[in-house]
């Protein structure tokens, strides 16, 4: 589906700029989604919290759906961005990604939506992500070879495995705060899982790349 | 809210047996709210497919509230169970839990339409579940006494960790058939998960605990 762009400026204040205005109605649409999902999501809540007409909102993404399309396109681009700037090393990069879906918890009610509602396949850029993925686990192999990550596990359970550990507290904030006492949000949440994820990802390494501390590390409880 | 039992038999057929009645109404509207969250949930979708009048299923069960608490209630008794027979040994642990969330997908969308609602505080069981947390966490510490899990690991975060490295692939498929080309219905997932989760699981071993087959592993790589 084509987006469609304004030819001339429109007499409307809210639309002099059309930039700032599909900004406007995507950072909006991206709110609605994420709290209602694609199904329980409605056009019209979008174009008020947008302060634009629905006419005008139709004229710049077609329809529910292409503003979907247009937020998974925007949401995929910084997602394939931050990909190629994750850190070789396995706890760098477990906390890089922490920290990513940390400061995109829409994104992750994005993917939970999509997980209950089952029905987004058609519209769910399929190719795209699976360009993604495998981006992942090209680079997961490559830390194998370069010595970074133990060979003998499988790239593409790691890479789920990676993005469990990072992605799953966020995405269930109930369960992360009867675990742990703290909201996914709290600063001290953070610092602890941080904390954890590096020391987690020590054995991820070769045994021969974990540092002296870290292997000696446990063994003092057994006394 | 406490159940009313009807203190004699109910001319209707499907309401002879009182016992079987509440569980093919309970086993409806687990279906029910699986697929739609309490929210989303309808009380005469669930009375048609349990085959009896919304009436007896009120009389039964109070109202959809009354519902949901009988269906967490019995889950939460299932899991406690669970939790007192959850093996020792990390990597067994992480199997078994990987094969109880298996078996038990709808628990599962019932923690994502939780996360995504929000709402569902006051009808949460909070005390029963923190319960059920502690007890998890207190099986850690007693196994880092024992030496069978790393004791520079916080027993909270790595608890967060099992559940997240257990739950994630049933609770996002798309993502799990994105990274692994399978479904997590798929046998063939499930023989790699397992097999992954033993080794990834070597991670939570205290150093001398682990296998000498794993601790050189990896290392082949770097040649």
């Amino acid at each position: 589906m084509a987006i469609v762009t304004p030819l001339r400026p429109h007499p409307h204040p809210s639309v002099r700029d059309p930039e700032r205005t599909r900004e406007r109605i995507l950072g909006a649409a991206l709110k609605e989604f994420s709290a209602h999902g694609f199904a329980g999501a409605r056009v019209d809540r979008i174009a008020r919290r947008a302060r634009i007409n629905k006419r005008m909102l139709y004229h710049y993404f077609g329809n529910k759906e292409g503003l979907f399309r247009a937020i998974l396109r925007r949401k995929l681009g910084e997602r394939l961005a931050w990909a190629a700037a994750t850190p070789g090393d396995p706890g760098e990069s477990l906390v890089f990604w922490f920290d990513v879906t940390c400061r995109d918890p829409d994104w992750v009610r994005l993917l939970q939506w999509e997980a209950l509602e089952g029905g987004l396949g058609t519209i769910s850029r399929e190719a795209e992500r699976q360009r993604a993925f495998k981006l992942g686990i090209v680079q997961l192999r490559d830390r194998q070879a370069r010595g970074l990550l133990r060979a003998d596990l499988d790239p593409r359970q790691t890479l789920l495995g990676m993005m469990a550990l990072t992605m799953f507290p966020v995405a269930f904030p109930q369960i992360t705060r009867l675990a742990t006492g703290l909201r996914p949000k709290d600063p001290a949440f953070r610092k602890q899982r941080i904390e954890f994820l590096r020391r987690f990802a020590g054995a991820l390494l070769p045994e021969r790349a974990r540092p002296a501390a870290r292997r000696s590390a446990g063994t003092g409880a057994r006394s």
